[in-house]
């Protein structure tokens, strides 16, 4: 096709795998707001986040100053399982678009988790054995997270306790036996092992759970258990430093291969992915070294960024977990049963937010059938059947590369393919057959999330 | 964990994706026997083949002298799309097995297909593109195959159809939904599409089909059908040629590493991925270069090495097709409904085969409950979810191993893991509930496949 050009697949050596996380707060002139005590609603301090979560990732959470953070030997020899992932040059889909523009993607789903999720569920599994804990409660959505925490605890001889969303553990019974082939324990979110859970049964007796809810039950259990913890796979400040390590790989490559990226373009969920890709490019725009255009994309179906409101929320359902200040819908709002991917959560990660909230990065949102659309053209050119949750930036990636192909500029686009779709045949098959809709919340449904946010006046 | 030596994995640069597939046959003393005429006993032609399979194959299928055999630059630039594969020193499992032992395999999982079955896929659409056809048929079992076909005829523009077994076709919608996203129409089989289908549902009523049976239809509807030939993933000496690319890049990487194996480990259904894998390494053996221990493993309850005849057979339920001489069970022979993974074909490579008889290969056998141990304990310390056909080769990797930290030697082993076993989580999960069971033929039950072995005399 092309030659002695730049590369099908980039490949980092293996002494070229980060050994720092970045941490972009380091950089930020405006910090992302603090997380606080939902009784007092005052910055939340080391000592009252510890029943919940690891000492050492506390400190990473509250950490804004440090720019570079070591990652332990243990990390980095789990990380060479699995890492580095490819840096791939989208040669085909170029083609198929027949865009001037240059297309790149950052490909994290050659594990067996599926997903970036990896890159920070061992390194929280390994905080929590290090500090002598027997094991570590989370919930689990679409289920990739789950499945890479699982397989991080499974490493570590940590115990693992997984809330999965009841309709996810209904409909993808296959994730559920990826984490019990890892050895972890998986409940169906609400449950009548905890107290929250018998109450939200009780009040709502034939749902079929939310993330939020999750979150609570898996609080709860964790607080509650000797030598547990809680631990999350997106949002929190710790999760983005972790997976920073996308971000590092993607520069170290570009800068190998002498090639800038004009535009960076990630999903947007909690923004665990969005954030550890863009962070160092982050970092050089905020030091003034270099100027990206960075694009969130939403589903229209959720769209904390797009018409959230920045405001302080509770972050899960059960309103045990301490307030964020982030985009949000509020902590009621769920999305349409109609809508296929992950990306459901109500908020936002801080750090985006106050990023986004400064005029540092875009946003936008787009409906589910065009991003199967994008996901389907995508597998048949580039081979990679991707999850929907990356379809999203995939479908943003297409749009701007057309946008070249009408205006002629050759501009070089990198987007974030997350995670592999092979668990979501389901959404796959009502789009195959024509029977996939789009849903859009009204202002009324947003204005009854809006309705419970917490007031906070600081 | 050890450091400085030889890296984790190992990926070739691009440039070194080898541009000739090797030809063992050319270095065999013993050339595999020639397909039959079923009418006449007499050796195939080329003319007479060219109804079923695409010219250039056909000329493939006979070469039995060109050691190296060009691959066109259509079918490198696909392979630039998920090659090379990396090959990858088992630190994690050696350090598990706490053995001397140096344990490396070549992993095929990292593309959609998940699974080698694409390197033989890609080509075989090239050709009938090539050749000006519209379309090609094939049937699949576990759905490797047709997922890895309706893949390569996405990609050429060709029309795809797959006639799935009908067992899978139920048990595995995934798969099924895979394929449709790339284009494929897939029919359960048998069915009522086919006259040999009818005839079989006449007989039958309530099978649930077989791989042998599914061929018969496929087969029929290329044959009957203008500008359709018929296409198969494994068995055929072609498609060993296609896939002697994973032996090419294995050697290449151990030539780099500096890196000798002694013990060469692949699981044995139709012979694709073993034949592939060893080709290279058995041609220095058949020149008398090298030596190396090469062991076929198979499951116990489909055992055409171990315990088959080696005579000249049909390779389909309807008889419609060639007479190979093959180890084989008798086309009958339809493995228990207990067993989980693939490797149920009733025969072998006709190529393997010869190089078993001449006493240049070794076969062994393995019960699933086995395997699957062999598979959790892989997926927990190395991170990947193996294909159950792969784990047939774990599961012997390991004992070999084990028998290393025995006797203290320091063998070199190399196995080739496949695939990924993300749509085979119904048999996981069998396992994960302890409800798996195994399954050995009685020699009556061999006995009932060999009757049905046609009489021929040379």
């Amino acid at each position: 096709m092309k030659e002695n050009k730049i590369p099908y697949k980039t490949y980092l050596d293996e002494s070229e795998i980060p050994t720092k996380w970045y941490n972009v707060r380091a950089d930020m002139k405006n910090k992302p707001a603090p997380l606080l005590n939902p009784a007092t609603l005052k910055p939340m301090t080391a000592e009252e986040l510890s029943p919940v979560f690891c000492d050492e990732l506390i400190a990473q959470e509250l950490n804004n100053t440090d720019a570079y953070i070591d990652i332990p030997e243990e990390i980095q020899d789990f990380y060479k399982m699995y890492r580095p992932s490819p840096l791939i040059r989208a040669y085909f889909l170029e083609k198929a678009l027949d865009t001037p523009a240059k297309i790149y993607y950052k490909f994290e789903g050659n594990n067996t988790s599926g997903s970036h999720k990896l890159n920070s569920a061992i390194a929280q599994a390994y905080y929590a054995k290090k500090q002598g804990l027997k094991g570590v409660t989370t919930e689990t959505g679409a289920g990739q997270w789950g499945t890479a925490l699982s397989m991080a605890c499974s490493y570590f001889g940590l115990d693992c306790k997984v809330y999965m969303v009841k309709v996810s553990y209904e409909q993808k019974p296959f994730r559920r036996e990826v984490m019990r082939t890892y050895g972890a324990s998986v409940t169906p979110s609400p449950s009548m092992t905890t107290e929250i859970g018998r109450k939200i049964l009780e009040a709502h007796p034939g749902t079929t759970g939310s993330l939020g809810c999750a979150i609570s039950e898996a609080v709860e259990v964790a607080t509650h258990t000797e030598g547990y913890r809680y631990v999350l796979g997106s949002v929190l400040n710790q999760v983005l430093l972790h997976q920073s390590i996308i971000g590092l790989e993607c520069k170290t490559a570009f800068d190998k291969l002498g090639v800038k990226p004009d535009i960076i373009i990630g999903c947007a969920g909690g923004g665990s992915n969005l954030g550890g890709l863009i962070s160092p490019f982050m970092g050089e725009k905020l030091r003034g070294e270099a100027d990206y255009r960075f694009i969130a994309v939403e589903p229209a179906s959720c769209p904390s960024f797009t018409r959230g409101k920045y405001a302080y929320d509770f972050c899960d359902t059960g309103m045990v977990c301490p307030l964020a200040k982030m985009y949000t819908l509020g902590s009621g709002f769920i999305p349409s049963a109609n809508h296929a991917g992950g990306l459901r959560y109500h908020g936002m990660s801080s750090i985006l937010s106050q990023l986004y909230d400064d005029g540092l990065m875009e946003a936008t949102s787009v409906e589910q059938t065009a991003v199967f659309e994008a996901a389907e053209k995508f597998a048949r050119v580039e081979g990679i059947l991707p999850a929907p949750e990356s379809s999203h930036a995939i479908r943003v990636a297409i749009d701007e590369a057309l946008k070249c192909k009408e205006t002629g500029e050759e501009k070089t686009i990198l987007f974030g393919l997350t995670g592999t779709g092979y668990f979501d045949m389901v959404a796959y098959e009502k789009f195959n057959d024509g029977v996939m809709t789009d849903y859009i919340p009204t202002d009324e449904d947003l204005a009854k999330g809006f309705a419970g946010l917490p007031e906070v006046n600081l």
